[in-house]
C-alpha cells in the first residue's frame, strides 16, 4: 500500500439513496443530510448477476487457498528471488485453469539482496566494563552497503529534518543520523493509518539522502509502523550513498535516551549487495469480453513482497482477491462485456518497474482502459473504495454500493490521487482507478515485517474482500456506458 | 514470573468494611455478600506513616530511574554475564547510597550461553525448487546444543502429551518434535493470564524430556506466550539429551499446516554452551529494626533476566519496586521496628539457585523471617497481593487494604502455594508470602522476548508498585505483632 487517508467511521454511513418509490421506506434522518443522487439504474438483470456474486463470493474459499500457497508454500516473494519466479509461474498456471488468456509481460528490475545486518552500542554513558547493547534493526530496500565488517561512528539523533538541517554539516558529518520519528499509533487505531505512515515514511524514503547530504556515514530510521515488538519494519528509500537501515521503536528509544546523557558510537553492519539486473514478470490474464473485448477493466494486486516476512497482507491477499475475480465469474458462468484482465504486479516494494513497463507497453491502448482496480492494504474488512473517478461515476455506482451494502463495503471515497501505487500510471492518463479500503487501523503493525504471514489474515474478511473486488471488477465491465471520466 | 491465576476483575470489588461505625454509610448489597471481617487496628501513627509513604510513593521517579539504568545502560542480566556482575555492583552500590547494610552473598550457578540459532524447513509439499521457508526460533534455557553445523530431520507435530504418547516410538524416533500448544490469548485478555501460562508452559518445561524419551532428536515448542509479532518467547527446561528451542507462534503455524499436508523436513540449528559453573550473587541490603532487628520482612525482586531483551518487566522493575521501598522510608525518616530486607535475587530465571542458597545459607533465621514480599509479574497497575497467608492474618491487614484502596491495590487474594518463585523456600516454611498482584493481561506478550525494554513500564503504573510494596513491606515490618502462620 502507499498512501491513503482512511476514514473509517465513514463506513458506518449508508450511501445516497436513490429515487424514493412507493413503498420504500423513508430514509432516516442521518440519510436525508446527503446530498441528493443523480438517479442510476442498472438492469435488473445486472442487479442479479452482482447479486449472485456478492453471495457466492461471501461463502468462497479460493483466494485464502491461493494466499496460503503463495505465502506457505512458495514464501517471501522479493524480486529476482527464486520464490518470485515461482509464484509467478504458480499464479499464471492457477490463471490458466480458471480459462483465462495469460501473458508474462517481461520488466526489467533492480536486484537487491539483503545480507548480514547487526548493530550494538559500542560507547554509551553508564556502560559496563566489557558490555555493549544489541540494537534491532534492518537494511532499507536498496540499501548501500556498509563494509563486511561493518562501520563505527558516533550516533547524532534528529527529530526532524528541520533538526537535523539545524545541527548542521559540523555536527552531522562522520556520524551516523537517527530520525527518531514516531509512528502515531493512536492516529492509526483512530482510523487515519494512511497518514500516520505518511507523516513518518518521509523519514524512511528520504532520510538517507538528506543525512547523506552532510556528510553521515549511515543514515538510521525509526521503524515505520505501529508493532511495539522490537520488529523493524523495511521498505524502500530514495537511493543515496551511504547505507540505510530501520531500527525497531524500542532501539531507537534506547539510543535517543542514551545520547541525551552522553556520547553514543555504534558499530554497524548492513552489508547487502545489489547484483545484476534481472528480467521479471507482470502476470496478465484476461477473461475476454463478450461485446467490447478491446475495453479493459483491471483487477490486481502485487505478487512481489519484503523478503522479511511472507508477504500475506502485503500483498499475497490482493492477488488472490483479483484472481477470485475471474474465479467467481467463471464458476458463476456470467460473461463481462468488456475484458476482465487480472494482473498480478511485480515490482511493486522495489523500484516500480512493473506498472510503469506495463504503461510503456500498454501506452497505445489506455483510451480502452475502462477502469483500473487494486487491493493493497491488507485483508481486514473492506468499508468499499477509495477511487478517483468523478463525482458523477460516483453517482452512477450507486447500486452497485446497494449490492454491496450487505456487507458494509459500501463506502466510495473519492480521492484526489491514485488510490494505489500500481495503477498511479493510469490514473494520471484519466483510467477510473479503484483501491480497495480496508480497515487499516493494525494493518501498519505488520506491514514490511517478519510478522506479515497468513495467520494475520481473517478467512471471512478476505471473503469479503474478495467479493468487493468481484462484485465492482464485473460491473464495471458490465455496465452499459463506461464511467464518465 | 511463575504462576498465579489473576482474578482481574475482583480489584474492582470493594475489600470488607470493618466494624460499622454511627455515621459511616451502610455498605452496598455488594459489600454484604463478604464474610464479617475480623476487627484489625493499627496505631494512628501507623497508619499516618503508611499514608505518607502511599502519598510519597505516588509521586515519585526513584524506581523508574533504576529500571532505566538497569536495562538501557547495563542491558541483559543473564547468569554469568558481565552484565549481570555489573548490575550486582550496580544495585549493591545503590543500596549503600540509601543507607543499607550491604551484602553480596555467593551463589554458585550454571552459565549457560546462547549462541547461534536459526532453523529453515528443506523439503515441504509445494516447495518451489531452490527455495526453503525461514522458521524463527530460539534456544530455551540450558538447551543441549546440536552441533554447530546443525542437525536435519523431518517435523512431527504433536498437540498434547497424549498425542506425542498416540504417535508412539516408531514415529518420533530420529524425528524433531514441535509441541504446537497455543498460549489462550483470550484467557490471558480475561484476566486470567497466569492459567494460560499453566497450561502451555508445561510443554516447555517437560517437552524435550518427554520426545527425548520417545527417541526425538530434537524438541520445540510453540512459544508460550501471547506475541503475534513473529517473536520467540525463549524460556528454561527440564535439561534433556536433545536440543531444545521455542518457534514462534506464525512459525508453529506454518510447519503444522505443511505438516498436514506432507513431509516436512528442517535444518535447525541450536548452537548454545554450557560452561564451567559461576560464582554469582544475591544482593541483601538491610534496614535494620529499630525494635527487633532480629525479625525480618524481605521486600525484593530478580536482578537476573533472559538474554533477548533487557529485562525490564521481568523483572528489573521487581528489583526497583524493592528498592524503592527502602528509599521511601529513608526519605520519610521512618523507622521500621523489624529489619526490613531488600533482595535481588539472582538466578531466578536460571535453576533458582539464588533462592535456594538464601534458604540453606539462612536455614536457622527462618522463624525470624515476619514475611517475605516479591514483584515478579511486571509492572503493570497493581491491584494489590496474591498471598500465602492464614484468613487471620489477612484480616490483621485491612487497615492497610484502606491505606492502598485509593490507588486500586487494596486487593489481598489468598493462595495455597508461594506467589513467587524466588519467596518460595520461605513459604514452604510457613514464612508468610506476598506477591504483587499486578494487571497481568498484557504480560506474557513480552514475557522472555526480545521485546521486555523499558518501553513497556508506564511510569505511573510503576509508582503504584512500588508505592504498594513500599506500603505492605513497612506495615508488616511496623505492625504491633507478626503475622499469625
Amino acid at each position: 500500500m502507499r498512501h491513503t487517508s482512511l476514514l473509517l467511521f465513514l463506513a458506518l454511513i449508508p450511501s445516497t439513496l436513490g429515487a424514493q418509490k412507493p413503498g420504500v421506506p423513508v430514509p432516516s434522518d442521518y440519510d436525508r443530510r446527503q446530498p441528493p443522487a443523480v438517479v442510476a439504474t442498472l438492469s435488473p438483470a445486472l442487479i442479479q448477476e452482482l447479486t449472485s456474486i456478492r453471495d457466492a463470493g461471501l461463502t468462497d474459499d479460493y483466494a485464502y487457498r491461493q494466499v496460503a500457497h503463495i505465502t506457505e508454500s512458495i514464501g517471501p516473494r522479493p524480486v529476482g528471488s527464486p520464490q518470485a519466479q515461482a509464484a509467478i509461474e504458480y499464479v499464471a498456471g492457477e490463471m490458466r485453469k480458471l480459462g483465462l488468456e495469460v501473458r508474462l509481460e517481461p520488466v526489467q528490475a533492480r536486484h537487491w539482496i539483503r545480507g548480514a545486518e547487526s548493530a550494538e552500542l559500542v560507547e554509551y554513558p553508564g556502560q559496563a566494563p566489557g558490555t555493549t547493547q544489541k540494537v534491532v534493526l534492518t537494511a532499507l530496500g536498496g540499501n548501500h552497503p556498509t563494509p563486511p565488517q561493518g562501520i563505527t561512528a558516533e550516533v547524532v539523533v534528529a527529530n526532524s529534518f528541520a533538526d537535523l538541517d539545524g545541527l548542521g554539516r559540523e555536527n552531522v558529518a562522520g556520524k551516523i543520523v537517527l530520525f527518531n520519528v514516531a509512528f502515531d499509533k493512536q492516529k492509526a487505531a483512530g482510523g487515519f493509518a494512511g497518514e500516520a505512515y505518511d507523516e513518518a515514511v518521509l523519514y524512511r524514503g528520504q532520510g538517507a539522502k538528506r543525512a547523506s547530504a552532510l556528510g553521515a556515514v549511515a543514515s538510521l530510521v525509526r521503524s515505520v509502523g505501529g508493532a511495539d515488538y522490537r520488529l523493524p519494519h523495511t521498505g524502500g528509500s530514495t537511493p543515496a550513498e551511504i547505507p540505510a537501515g530501520a531500527v525497531t521503536s524500542e532501539d531507537a528509544d534506547l539510543i535517543a535516551h542514551l545520547a541525551a546523557q552522553g556520547k553514543v558510537r555504534m558499530h554497524l553492519i548492513l552489508a547487502s549487495q545489489t547484483a545484476e539486473d534481472v528480467t521479471t514478470y507482470n502476470v496478465v490474464g484476461d477473461l475476454k469480453g463478450s461485446e467490447h473485448p478491446e475495453q479493459i477493466v483491471i483487477v490486481s494486486g502485487h505478487l512481489d513482497s519484503w523478503d522479511l516476512g511472507t508477504g500475506a497482507i502485503d500483498d499475497a491477499a490482493g492477488v488472490a482477491v483479483a484472481m477470485e475475480t475471474a474465479q467467481l465469474i467463471q464458476h458463476l458462468h456470467l460473461h463481462p462485456k468488456c475484458t476482465l484482465r487480472v494482473i498480478a504486479w511485480i515490482d511493486e516494494e522495489n523500484l516500480g518497474r512493473g506498472h510503469a513497463e506495463y504503461a510503456r507497453a500498454h501506452a497505445s491502448e489506455i483510451g480502452n482502459h475502462v477502469a483500473a482496480l487494486e487491493s493493497d492494504l491488507g485483508a481486514s474488512h473492506p468499508m468499499g473504495f477509495r477511487a478517483k473517478i468523478t463525482p458523477e461515476a460516483q453517482a452512477q455506482l450507486q447500486p452497485v454500493q446497494d449490492v454491496l451494502r450487505p456487507f458494509g463495503a459500501n463506502l466510495i471515497e473519492l480521492s484526489s490521487d491514485s488510490p494505489e501505487a500500481d495503477i498511479e500510471p493510469l490514473a494520471k492518463q484519466g483510467v477510473p482507478a479503484f483501491g480497495l479500503l480496508q480497515d487499516g487501523r493494525v494493518y501498519f503493525n505488520y506491514h514490511h515485517t517478519a510478522a506479515d504471514t497468513l495467520d494475520k489474515i481473517v478467512p471471512q474478511e478476505l471473503r469479503e474482500n474478495a467479493t468487493a473486488l468481484a462484485v465492482m471488477g464485473y460491473a464495471l465491465a458490465t455496465m452499459p456506458d463506461p464511467l464518465p471520466r
